[in-house]
């Protein structure tokens, strides 16, 4: 690991580095005075990981707790470990973190993992493990994804993901191409990124007001492969950009996003769609998915790579099968127009438009905060372990608005906003 | 941090860190098929703790969970964190790795830390830092201390640690200087490390037996600037080396080791001692310490250097000031002979006798593992957030052994077992 740790660091421009560090606690977590922070990192990550920490301590923070993941331990488990392994989570360093958060902690992940780390190991055993881990994690995601603590994800360029973006370059350009499109996606190439970012949540929230007031009912895609209707749930609320968690903090959860988003209805999605970007899910590429819904569940699926996966992907659980979220990217957002396939849904997802398998933000309603858990799913919001997000945008894709009473209205056209 | 590990990884045998690693899964834990495994190390020590995973892994282990410290983290909160920063801990994974050890997880320690990485920073907030740290760490260190569990603690040369050990070398020089004397105290530079570690066992083992026959009451050591008497604790226990913890595995908790040790008498203990090295106290040298006892407890205490930080570790509770163990070591060990000053206790600790302020372990009474906390009080047990060994020996050390008639039986002279 050494030498690509070498190799990358002096390939990534390590101003920018720094703006990306201090925008990630500013804005993204907007960490308060005396907050403690769990941090969770690749170890390649370490760089990126250290000026956190730095602006986290110098922003106020109480304690800053990094937990690195290793790619090389991974595989070393997938290696040598005896069956039941893959099984076995770490349910005690989950449950710790639950406590942290409900005690006040923020949490920030650096993401940058090898999107293809698992590709070329035993499917059933990726599936048991991630299964494991889901599991075990539950009780902490649930802070997250109800909204409950500031939270936000940030990317370093590890060159083992470079590798895979660019696999046609030397490794050094690799990192240097990913770091740098890391860098213009994230909005720390400009003089004042932290007033770029004010700008940027603003016209998000401009489209996700007009689509709050627009209430409607359904939303129609349509486009090569694609008629499908995605019911939204009662009560739904759109959102983008900043948002305030429950703990009262404005947060920027995603670096960088392109999105609004809502809540389907778990019973009210029906018709058939097609993928338009492939999905990286956990060490597999899963390509042109093709599904069928009725009543909000897939019945049928498909795809030309990474099928045995995604069927075990909807296998999870019950509503595994069922959509968490419904998004939109047009598809003139930087992210598309650098061209770059980044193989990482948190890039990826902010290229198009967008559907989620599983798990629904409970933010994503009215008054979602004071919603119990039975309230939310009698208005359509789905529950499961997994939150997939697959691309269903691309420039040929048309959306409509549906009303209650059948009226339409035109959202986008081309795949851009109309 | 990235050319010093580059420097490090060549100047150390790759051959012998392997040798290590699997030491330490096999003698040094005795991992358990199906058992998990709680690693922590400093990030530095990456290289072996990817290699323990791997021979953890082989040995049929459940889940190897890695929780990486990182020096220059620390630093960044020294730097910047608020001051209220330096009473926090990270209660919420101590209390996890408690969970996991309740659970049946053995855990592995790597050290290696830089023994001076906190010398020039303020002393009071590296004091108010330790404190809650050893309060947050406390339910799992009883785990530990009460040897519920297999553990072990093994050594990585850090180039930070390296450059204190041997100041005057090229760092590359120096952190192989510092492997081989690692890997020779740790007995991994023969052909068969384990068949060498079941003959250091037994001939550990033959000392205790004999100490555990003699029943003595007290130790009476004499030397330049001591003249100490130890009482041991009623119904003490001598061990050294392999050990069976209360779930039934016989681990070997240090690699290197050469002591046998058991529990002092909490009040028993009368006279003057004089530290025959310095200690290294998370961050600061404390040398030429000498102190006073009077009915157990520390009357008096100075120190040529680190006087402030000495007073302060005596300050940290009660028990603080009274002993928890007391240790025989020969001059002639082969950590002795190294002549080596590694500032850091798992080394010097095995190169002389020495005794330790604060708590006890609880296997150094008969039938230990039956015994109630109140018990282990009630019989000269101590009990305290802290444990730190400290050099009393060398070779103008005397020790007799005296019995509850005041017989008196020659143990040690000029340091040697006679
Ligand atoms: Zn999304
Ligand atoms: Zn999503
Ligand atoms: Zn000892
Ligand atoms: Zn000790």
């Amino acid at each position: 690991m050494n030498a690509p740790l070498q190799t990358a660091k002096n390939a990534i421009d390590p101003l920018k580095l720094e703006k990306l560090a201090e925008l990630a606690v500013k804005v993204g977590l907007q960490l308060q005075r005396g907050q403690d922070l769990v941090l969770t990192a690749p170890i390649a990550a370490l760089p990126l990981a250290r000026l956190i920490t730095k602006h986290a301590y110098k922003a106020g923070a109480g304690l800053v707790t990094a937990l690195y993941a290793d790619e090389e331990a991974t595989l070393a488990r997938y290696a040598h470990a005896p069956d039941e392994s893959f099984d076995r989570a770490s349910d005690w360093l989950y449950q710790g973190m639950a406590k942290a958060f409900a005690n006040g902690a923020a949490r920030l992940a650096i993401a940058g993992d090898n999107p293809m780390l698992l590709a070329s190991q035993d499917p059933q055993k990726v599936a048991r493990a991630n299964r494991a881990n889901s599991t075990a994690y539950k009780p902490a995601l649930e802070k997250i994804s109800n909204f409950d603590i500031n939270w936000n994800i940030v990317s370093y360029p590890n060159p083992s993901w470079a590798r895979q973006v660019f696999p046609d370059d030397p490794e050094m350009v690799a990192v240097e191409k990913l770091a740098n499109a890391i860098f213009a996606a994230s909005r720390v190439d400009v003089d004042d990124p932290v007033a770029a970012w004010d700008e940027h949540n603003s016209n998000l929230r401009r489209r996700s007001s007009w689509l709050n007031e627009q209430r409607f009912a359904a939303l129609h895609f349509t486009g090569p492969g694609t008629d499908l209707s995605v019911g939204l749930a009662d009560g739904h609320e759109w959102h983008g950009g900043a948002s305030t968690a429950k703990n009262g903090i404005t947060c920027n959860p995603n670096i960088p996003t392109e999105e609004v988003f809502t809540t389907p209805h778990a019973l009210r999605v029906e018709g058939h769609v097609s993928s338009t970007k492939p999905l990286s899910h956990q060490g597999t590429l899963i390509d042109k998915i093709e599904v069928r819904f009725e009543g909000g569940r897939i019945v049928e699926a498909r795809a030309a790579r990474g099928e045995e996966v995604l069927k075990k992907v909807l296998d999870t659980d019950e509503g595994a099968r069922r959509l968490g979220e419904v998004a939109l990217v047009p598809h003139s957002s930087p992210i598309s127009a650098s061209g770059i396939l980044f193989y990482n849904t948190l890039f990826d997802e902010n290229a198009a438009c967008h559907i989620a398998l599983g798990q629904c933000y409970s933010e994503c309603f009215i008054d979602g905060a004071s919603l119990s858990q039975e309230q939310i799913r009698s208005q359509g919001g789905n529950s499961s372990l997994i939150h997939i997000d697959w691309m269903i945008g691309s420039g040929e894709v048309d959306i409509d608005g549906v009303r209650s009473d059948g009226a339409r209205v035109p959202v986008m056209r081309r795949g851009e906003w109309v």
